[in-house]
């Protein structure tokens, strides 16, 4: 049985949405243990609303919640019975395995650094976050842990993307491309001009430069960038789905047969919904760290609290932390022995 | 009369579609006069199967192409009779007012910054790309000309891109945001930090810190960011925006009820499209030199061409260049006076 911490009050919906997900999750996943954070009597009355094996979802108090636009770093260091302080602390004493919140992205990431730890090598863990594109998926990393960074950090999200896409997204060989202005070498900044050769030496498929338009088309698995380039393309593409779907409804609602048209539609535009939609990834693992941490978008529904908890099982069941800690520690040793 | 130069041989469709473009601006702008630079013979027989006012489009040989692929800066110095080179030499003698291309972006660029010349005082000219957003447009500058910036050169992309916003897409007191990674002061990276409070001393509607998903609410109208991550901006939302309509397609194909739905839905999905649609915005001027230039997209067809020489004419009706250059003699005589 792997036990996956959920955070019950992060994120918009709670603690509603976060225990319906785990309810789900327990359902769908015979070997999780679901273990919600929270204050005990609300998380308790709310569970006893479901149906679901009593024994396979437990209750940790918290009796703190880290709100959305808390500075990170200081809210960890105050509120120490937090959902996050106390759910990060059960997976670094080995109570639990992964972690998994919708609540304050920030704090999850200082938890993750502070309370459950980098791995040794490691100079900075990174969000990784899984796009939709028009076959599978394609996962760009950093998506908004760091940025100001340099090459050296720019490598290792390279290798742990590439993991990542092998050992959940079950891709092989997965093609790592370095997210830059234009395909050829000489284009780009003076980060990308030190990192490219870098990433030519490394153990990896690597492809080259891509650009923004590539994350969607197929032709590159895992897409490496800061966290600044990479959180600004994240949030891009959620402003733009959601400005065509806003757009088209008010097109369809000019006329009738437009109106007739969508209903017939429906199930077409509900398939394009669910291949767009990010609940269906469920959430973001920070990778680099001592154990699963899986950062889920701020207005996740249960169905993707549901997924984050499916993310965090694969992560486990395919030994995700080990192989990042090994091949960090194998292109370190090499490094210096070449040195 | 205005005279604009359109570069027949730019872009994926040349010189077809230029042409094409630069008949239909003439007919829509009675106050326009274009002239075309390719190879004459060339020019003169695709003329020839257009009806025209004929003393409203002249052609003034260029023998040469920039090709796309080409390093823009040594093409520039070795292809002297190209036509990127040659139109812009026609703006830089004052024998035209304005450059339309559909070329190589870089040589467009680079041919604006060292045959037309930048205004005085500017650090570093930038491509401000037109957006869509759910209600009108937003501008984001730089979109690609400029990597590796500091802070200066941001807080002038504000200046000239509120100018613009103002003068050629006709909004009051535009709403300026800084691209960022949070909207709260203290996110961001150094180059943020540092312009911040650089924009709130300016004579500007700085509304602070943006999000990628401001751009396509209509809640900012002028947005800077540094060339890379404003180029990757750009690309970002062509790829998911083709990503969304190819899966749209595919699911539609999917059931003969959606295909019937689909058909009644065709002004809906066509408004939507002409609402998405970069061609309805034409190109992209480079803001900061001495003259009007419009770069427009590789796959510009004849309805961008003619939508960007309506650009150049707005531009130049509302006195675009020499209102930056008021603008920034004041901001830098404010500024020795502060000193």
């Amino acid at each position: 049985m792997k036990k996956v911490v959920v955070d019950a009050m992060g994120g918009d919906y709670a603690p509603h949405e976060p225990i319906a997900g785990s309810v789900l999750a327990v359902k769908d996943f015979s070997d999780i243990h679901i273990i919600l954070v929270g204050p005990e009597d609300k998380l308790t009355k709310e569970l006893a609303k479901h149906d679901y094996p009593r024994d396979r979802i437990s209750v940790v108090n918290a009796s703190e919640i880290i709100e959305m636009d808390e500075s990170p770093a200081s809210a960890i260091r105050k509120k120490k019975d937090s959902t996050i302080v106390v759910g990060s602390t059960l997976v670094k004493k080995g109570e639990a395995e992964a972690f998994v919140s919708a609540g304050n992205t920030g704090a999850c990431m200082s938890a993750g650094l502070l309370k459950i730890g980098r791995i040794k090598g490691i100079s900075r863990p990174a969000i990784a976050t899984v796009f939709p594109n028009i076959k599978n998926q394609t996962v760009v990393l950093d998506s908004g842990a760091n940025v100001d960074i340099g090459s050296l950090e720019l490598t290792q999200f390279a290798l742990m993307g590439k993991i990542f896409a092998e050992k959940v997204l079950k891709k092989t060989d997965p093609r790592v491309g370095l997210l830059n202005i234009g395909e050829e070498e000489h284009k780009g900044s003076k980060l990308t001009h030190e990192t490219y050769p870098l990433l030519q030496e490394m153990p990896l498929n690597f492809i080259g430069n891509v650009e923004g338009r590539d994350i969607f088309k197929n032709t590159v698995d895992v897409v490496v960038c800061d966290g600044f380039v990479g959180n600004i393309v994240l949030k891009t593409s959620e402003g733009i789905a959601d400005a065509i779907f806003k757009i088209l409804k008010e097109e369809i609602l000019k006329s009738r047969l437009a109106k007739l048209g969508a209903l017939f539609m429906k199930p077409a535009l509900r398939g394009l919904q669910k291949r767009m939609d990010y609940t269906e990834y469920g959430g973001a693992p920070l990778l680099g760290i001592k154990g699963i941490s899986i950062i889920s978008h701020g207005s996740s529904n249960a169905w993707a609290i549901r997924n984050a908890v499916r993310i965090a099982r694969e992560s486990l069941l395919n030994n995700l932390v080990e192989t990042i800690t090994e091949n960090v520690q194998e292109i370190n040793a090499t490094d210096e022995g070449g040195e």
